[in-house]
């Protein structure tokens, strides 16, 4: 599942994963999870957001490198 | 930490949690984490949004009864 979403986004924290995806990609993605996913007791939660302006980001510890993305 | 965050918010999926917050808890809440969190290596992100009309959710698979919240 890590492996499917970092494809698509970037992973920033446990099952956490951020970025912008285009409606084609989305459905590819949730496509694919359904597929690995157990789907009575695993879920994918989505949080849509249509400006970025909307969504402040703020971090407390640790801020992600950007070498965490690539590892 | 989890017991921590769930006083202020609702437990939605391993280490993710989400409600509606006041600036004065969010702040106590930032405060008591940084408390039991190990600032070199783990994070807490937050997330806000100002009206909530502008944060999409959808789920795909299992959704979370309300019990989950009350265990």
């Amino acid at each position: 599942m890590l492996k499917l979403c970092r494809q698509y986004l970037n992973w920033i924290q446990n099952s956490v994963f951020e970025g912008e995806i285009t409606e084609v990609k989305l459905k590819e993605l949730k496509f694919r999870a359904s597929d690995i996913m157990k789907m009575e007791t695993d879920s994918l939660i989505i949080f849509h957001t249509r400006q970025e302006k909307w969504l402040e980001k703020e971090v407390v510890g640790r801020e992600k490198s950007t070498l965490d993305n690539i590892l």
